[in-house]
């Protein structure tokens, strides 16, 4: 149960601090806006603060595309993966509806939701698929027996300070099915209606991940 | 006594820094303005250069809000606590101090204090209270057994850079008392009439994150 | 065959990240642009994330500059070096194709493929000269005997951050072939006929620097 | 010799890299500038990168006001100390004499050498006293014995990154006479009438860095 609740807590933040420097920061304030780069490193180092904090508990999934490559690659039982996905879509929107009671007086000019949403769908569904793939990578790569695995919170969070650079002109970037429920649910309309893009392509670069990455492993961990 | 000086030296580096960055960069210069992002990332880089100077002798809380965390836990004891939270606010106003002597001709169009200031009542305690818990949930979990405890500088350092993103545009973000009395008390009004809230919200999210990290915690400390 | 494939598919994640930032975040989209910093950033964060995915199966080069510094340093066979570079032009390639398809409709005001290219001949052919000798003075360094061969990967990626931090305004940035060979091969026209330049002082560059790494190691691998 | 060699090509890279990211990315080019942030990143990153790559041959000082704290503190001969000063300050020359072949044809609206200088005299001369004092306490932190010292590259590094946000717009930043010496000799003028500000200041607030650090260090250094 702990592990749910360690996933739960992850993906809020993760939720709650990406999406709420875009609908703070995103825009001028008294300061200049932190724009895309600014908000890039928020959800990036969300993943590193919380990898070094809850991940000696879950391993800090936070990411249903990240649980289900690591199903595919039969590092986490399919009954795991189930609950970690469910409370990981909780801990979604527990941070969208944190972010909706601070943001609906906040005149923000950029989102009130950070909700994904696209205007080509084929560009959308090649980046986020491509960019998955790549995260997911990272995430079996600097996890995997022989590499530096200390260190792998640190790649695994700058890899997606690196996505969200290239693709937050694309889609907003998800790369992750939850952080893209929990603001359409408050955003409604169009990102509902787009929101199975954000499903869909996370989930098919997470699986092509799985088997690439299985193909150039030298140390492959004994089935 | 080497610990309550180090955590003295400690806060005036965390409020000289990070408020001097407001004071002198936060608005343009001869070069382009460092805005909220280059003020986010002064506060959390002088964690994270504080943490490996000072943790080997204090722990490096330079921040209440972490004492007091750290007492809920039994983490230290209420002798210590009371000196480190002494010695953390003395060296806060020391650090604003100094920032007062070399900002007072600087003609800074930002702020001359780096003081916390809100203007909604409600958004304000509720980021400070959810941020401190956040900030004071990377605390307890990079530091505890189990976690890659050489890493906890850069993860509590970065998670410091994220939580200012989003919450500059809302307080200026405090989540650490003694930074806000130092810079308080050089601006005086309405700084020093919404003071308390960057005392009770801040002190709040971290007793509430005392008892959510144990809750969670798979490897407690033996009481 | 698998370390060929990992240069690949790391070579290909650096040129579709890298030149993918400029072509998308370069110029101000619905946030403000990220800029010279952010793709600087783009570009160090790939090194960073690849050398901990894929730093235990290949060395993670990803730039027949380094392979061929390498070479010189007798760390690679000639054959290997051969399959090296052949693989890391085809994934630059690759990385190239995949930013073209997502490119071709976006308007990007900036670039369309990232490409080298450079006004002043000289200034250009000093400047990839002297910055890639100091990258691989870096790599040299940091994966030598005696150093804390774990940060290599940061210390190389955050060498490529700071690389092109100032190099961007003067070439666009190579000190790698073959992230300049991919891009030139869909821009045609100037980036072609400038490309050999991007081949030869990044090789010279490299060059030199095998050689003043061995005349100042301390502690040289045994031949 | 080595070691001193070392030195001069560190010091080298820190004044081209640093002092170049102002005169090539500090205003608008095709792309936004970098400003204030990115020219600090890249001071910041150069001490990293340097750090990983000749620290285990000279410590990497790259800095007279660290060498003289560190002669302070006994823990360099007098000897060393001198040769590491003279060969710092001849890289640093050679840095600038290579940014001047590279910036004179460029119409650099900021600067064409980096040069420090001042306005008001004492805020200039405490800014630089101070900043040094601790840019200099995270070096005897860092590296001291019980500290996590595989970090200190990072720690110092980012803390020179936080130093020049704040620093940047009093004095251009210095903390570090070489490199100070070498864009002055090459600027002239009101560069080479402050430069001793440049020189006495750090000198000053390494001093006082090594009699504090000693004063609070719970394991100190056997004499």
């Amino acid at each position: 149960m702990k592990k749910y609740l360690a996933e739960l807590i992850g993906t809020m933040v993760l939720v709650l601090m990406g999406c709420g420097s875009a609908v703070f920061a995103g825009a001028a304030q008294p300061f200049a806006a932190v724009g895309t780069l600014g908000v890039a490193f928020a959800f990036g180092l969300s993943v590193v603060a919380m990898v070094y904090t809850i991940g000696k508990i879950s391993g800090c999934h936070i990411n249903p595309a990240i649980t289900l490559g690591m199903l595919v690659a039969n590092k986490i039982s399919a009954k795991d993966a189930g609950f970690y996905i469910v409370f990981q879509v909780i801990g979604a929107i527990l941070g969208s509806a944190i972010l909706y009671v601070l943001a609906k007086g906040s005149g923000s000019t950029t989102t009130l939701t950070g909700a994904n949403g696209y205007t080509d769908l084929i560009p959308a569904f090649v980046a986020e698929t491509v960019f998955t793939f790549i995260f997911l990578m990272v995430v079996f790569g600097s996890t995997s027996k022989g590499a530096a695995n200390n260190f792998a919170g640190l790649a695994i969070g700058l890899a997606l300070v690196l996505i969200h650079i290239v693709c937050i002109p694309i889609t907003g970037t998800s790369v992750n099915p939850a952080r893209s429920i929990g603001p359409a649910l408050f955003q409604g309309g169009e990102a509902l209606s787009q929101l199975w893009l954000f499903i869909v392509a996370p989930f098919l670069g997470a699986v092509i991940a799985a088997f690439v990455w299985k193909a150039i492993d030298t140390e492959p961990a004994e089935a």
